[in-house]
């Protein structure tokens, strides 16, 4: 019998276990187009918070009482539909469970591209995307720019980090304890910023980075933001892409430093990964060749099992993760 | 003999008339290419409370001790410059004083479109383009959009609206108190928002736009942003203008919506007018146009005798203008 991790109440603040439930699930038989995927991998990601609460956003809220959806990488046990066959494996949005009956138009056949299976959750997959095209497309980054990233630890952060660092631009990341901003570094990081070691944000970052700051790619929000507008130069363009520090939060952001925005010109613009999908080809063509080139390196935090899998997604906001996070069936 | 304002101290929180000293001052005879001009107007902006702190900004700071710099509409009263004749009408950048001492290279003679010599220190000057760029060029407002704009009755702000208007918009304006805010309606603005009525700004802007906002034309800050974030449509532009809220104030910002910058993919884009300035033609032709078309109407706050300049310049940040505040010499 397959089994789903069920939204049992919508959480305020920082969800707990008792928020979820595993429960039974009935599936149904294969339809015309239809394939079912034993799942291997389920992804934990921070944007799953939002869809928690019940609020109109660019993706629907889980329903409560129902199962919930997220990024997964399985095996094809039973195949309806043509292109797909047993022992295909695929990655599909049907998360959150063990087993899924999926429409194939909704999946997607890992291309072979010599990278683990799990690594289409990751740095091949949404993670790499959004950390890609938010700092080439939406920061405009270019070469010889010093590019601020926070969270540099985590599935995005540490794909934004090479990415820059391939293309000839200058980085200074920030993490939480000597471990990670250690694995960043060897990333390539030019400076890292340990936000747990007691400093205030800004002052680190101003010392970090003397002649400032073009880009900033926010996964954070916060003091983070507040950072990254202290020190902004003219001109300097931020990828709003995620304020993890607020998701769970009541409290508004303070920012003493926003009225730099006027004088420094500074562009503020938030995204989603989504709004890249067409372009996924540009994607898979660069971070194939640096990977062949060995220039990506890749971490993951692995959580095993699918009873672990609540514990896997708190883990995210209490910064347990390095690389991506994932949970292993 | 000739007086300036002079900055004292450079004050802290709102300034107080004891951070000024009018005193008088020594002009040189003219040298080559040099006019001497009896100023007849003098402008009071926002902006200039920036210029009284010590921080590197787009414009450096008014130096302790020495006259304060600003914009001035006034007559040519000697001239060693070509082109420049007794009697001519100058717009120059040495206010906050009766006479001045002026390259003649950085003095705009007044061009003849039909307006008083003062609307050059307002709708026809620097706050006018800096509503006209703003809206049209930053925040690429575009006919059929819904913009919102804050101290939508200053001198910026009422252009704005009628630049809006002019181009086929719908309008949203937000004032203090009813004459302010009939004032905006009858300049052609949709709905308007009394901030000072004790609705909050957010839950009186979700009345006054159900249907979202797509443009944001910031003069305010604070409260205004934040009620702007909370409505702003998918891909909204904010023109990030001005923040009178915290030009005198040394709490932070708070902002609760600042993560729908993510979702709804909205730009903040801070700028200042004088990147514009190569642009001054299209400016002339278009605010030419509608002003012979009937369709600008202006407005003045005007403070008499140079004596109380500061008092106009206080009075910028207790909302007492209505349209432009000027000092008539």
């Amino acid at each position: 019998m397959a089994k789903a991790w069920h939204l049992e109440r919508r959480p305020r603040g920082l969800p707990g276990n008792e928020d979820f439930a595993l429960k039974a699930i009935d599936l149904p038989d294969l339809a015309e187009g239809q394939i079912r995927v034993a799942n291997r991998w389920l992804s934990v990601d921070p944007y799953m918070r939002g869809r928690m609460n019940d609020v109109k956003s660019y993706v629907p809220p889980f329903q409560l009482g129902e199962p919930m959806q997220g990024g997964a990488v399985g095996e094809v046990v039973e195949s309806k539909a043509e292109g797909f066959a047993r022992g295909d494996l695929v990655q599909h949005m049907e998360g959150w469970r063990d087993e899924a009956v999926v429409d194939a138009s909704r999946a997607q056949k890992l291309p072979d591209i010599g990278v683990p299976e799990q690594a289409f959750l990751g740095q091949l997959g949404m993670p790499g995307m959004t950390g890609y095209f938010g700092l080439l497309s939406v920061a405009e980054a270019k070469p010889g720019d010093t590019v601020f990233v926070s969270a540099a630890a985590g599935a995005v952060g540490s794909t934004v980090v090479q990415v820059a660092k391939a293309k000839g631009m200058t980085v200074i990341g920030s993490a939480g304890g000597k471990e990670k901003c250690d694995w960043v570094r060897s990333l390539g990081a030019d400076r890292m910023i340990d936000y747990k070691a007691g400093t205030s944000v800004v002052k680190a970052l101003m010392e970090a980075a003397p002649d400032g700051i073009d880009v900033y790619f926010d996964n954070v929000g916060g003091d983070h933001l507040d950072a990254a507008l202290a020190v902004a130069n003219e001109r300097a363009r931020f990828a709003i892409c995620g304020m993890i520090d607020i998701y769970n939060s009541a409290e508004p952001t303070e920012l003493r430093y926003i009225a730099r925005i006027i004088g420094a010109r500074i562009r503020l613009q938030g995204f989603i990964v989504s709004d890249f999908l067409s372009r996924m080809a540009e994607f898979y063509r660069d971070m194939g060749e640096w990977t062949k080139a060995g220039k990506l390196q890749r971490e993951e935090t692995v959580v095993e099992g699918l009873e672990k899998m609540p514990d896997a997604f708190l883990g995210l906001f209490s910064g347990r993760n390095m690389g991506k996070m994932l949970v292993r069936l």
